[in-house]
């Protein structure tokens, strides 16, 4: 059975709306892409159109050198009328990323890369955690219970399997968590067993029915394109056995329904 | 087999005062503590002698009200005199521990408690970890191979459970990770079927011979007193089947070592 996502995505930006029209300042998105390819640029252009839609501002500031990206990061991250600021992955492999992120503005940082809001993460804040994990843990929390639930991750990125762990630990959701990678031994023995299986591992339907149980959840973060069409890393024969979110329109929408509410959030706080 | 802490942390001694002296500036440690009970205050006096030992000098600030605490802890952060701050936990119930925590300079934060900090974690960078959950993964690593073993960690603390999770599931580790807690259901069939088994849940005696597989590396980070007696998480019998960490001379002394290994790096590198 499919996961409604779309719904669950609907939900997050009616709140979004309700924020806005409560909020006293426009809210500002400010996008940044750095020598960007052009699924990089479609894709914030798909971002602009959705704040659009929202009536949040959006600005779209594509640099070819990072020093003006940085300089322009500093100035926005202080700016008043900024309420979010992304940074487009992956940046240039020169550059890095983990000193790119700290100059985001914690409490600005929308997609929560910045390391401070990663380690709040241990004490349980999620205001700015990582955005695709949060939408993982906001399927998973309005799919079913998971308190002693044996949750198996699939993937160790800073994005998705290792944020994803931490808040499945969290006291109110309290899942026994195993984080699996390519190293892992016995890895069908481990996912079969799980009530909860996250996929994350960027592999066209690496995750096939075998390897699931009867009733699991699935959650497939995978964004693969296969002949042309954007597919999971997860076989869709999997929903025939097991809960399944879709590729495309399951992790996705909410992710970017997630972006939008804290953009949102940020400017009804600020007024 | 009981695994030797005592020649590792020497070992980490030895690399200390190698630092020390090859420093041009005096190395520094100021310790903090809100109302410590004695237990605390022994505890720093500990600390204060280990250090003194070593040539490194040793300020102990015990406060009364936090006012001044903080006061005082944002002055050490920037004075380039003070190379480790140290706050004793845990601080009294009615004081916000991760506002004070994130006002520790990270790169005087010998405990690894600033958020920063632990978000680094995610990113593979381990300067400054949570001390005790690197004494965990320093006596790991000296004692067997990590990659593709299983691990089981029972507690999932800020300071241990989640942060030993993070850094075992490093590249350069790549042990397949589970985090056990009060709500896992069948505890004993998953630390019986671990490689490597980390408790740090402040139980005596929690962890029993029959829930540990022959030859598994065992790592009690527990200090609980009983009878007037310091022992572990772990009941020594274990040691008859499994390699164990004792309790005391274990964890505890290899975090201390790692604490003013922290302190004479940060001298080493201001001068």
């Amino acid at each position: 059975m499919l996961i409604d996502c779309k719904s669950l995505a609907k939900k997050i930006e009616e709140e979004t709306v309700e924020l806005l029209k409560n909020s006293k300042k426009q809210a500002k998105l400010v996008s940044y892409a750095l020598n960007p390819d052009p699924s990089t640029v479609s894709y914030l252009k798909s971002q602009q159109k959705k704040a659009q839609t929202l009536g949040i501002e959006y600005v779209m500031k594509i640099f070819d050198n990072s020093q003006e990206l940085v300089e322009n990061l500093k100035k926005d991250s202080q700016d008043e009328t900024v309420h979010g600021i992304f940074v487009a992955h992956p940046l240039p492999k020169d550059i890095d990323e983990l000193s790119v992120v700290s100059l985001i503005n914690p409490e600005k940082d929308i997609e929560g890369r910045n390391p401070v809001n990663l380690g709040r993460l241990f004490f349980g804040i999620e205001d700015f955690a990582p955005c695709t994990a949060a939408a993982v843990v906001e399927i998973l929390t309005s799919t079913t219970s998971l308190e002693g639930k044996k949750a198996v991750i699939v993937g160790r990125s800073v994005t998705v399997g290792q944020p994803v762990a931490v808040m499945l630990l969290r006291k109110d959701r309290s899942a026994t968590v195993t984080v699996c990678h390519t190293k892992t031994k016995n890895l069908v023995e481990l996912t079969k067993s799980a009530d909860i299986v996250v996929v994350a591992v960027g592999k066209p339907y690496f995750l096939t029915p075998e390897m699931v149980k009867e009733e699991a959840v699935v959650v497939d973060v995978g964004i693969n394109v296969v002949e042309g069409k954007v597919v999971g890393d997860v076989h869709p024969d999997v929903e025939k056995k097991a809960f399944l979110t879709p590729v495309p329109g399951g992790v996705g929408v909410v992710t970017t329904s997630i972006l939008m509410y804290r953009v949102a959030r940020n400017a009804f706080r600020g007024g």
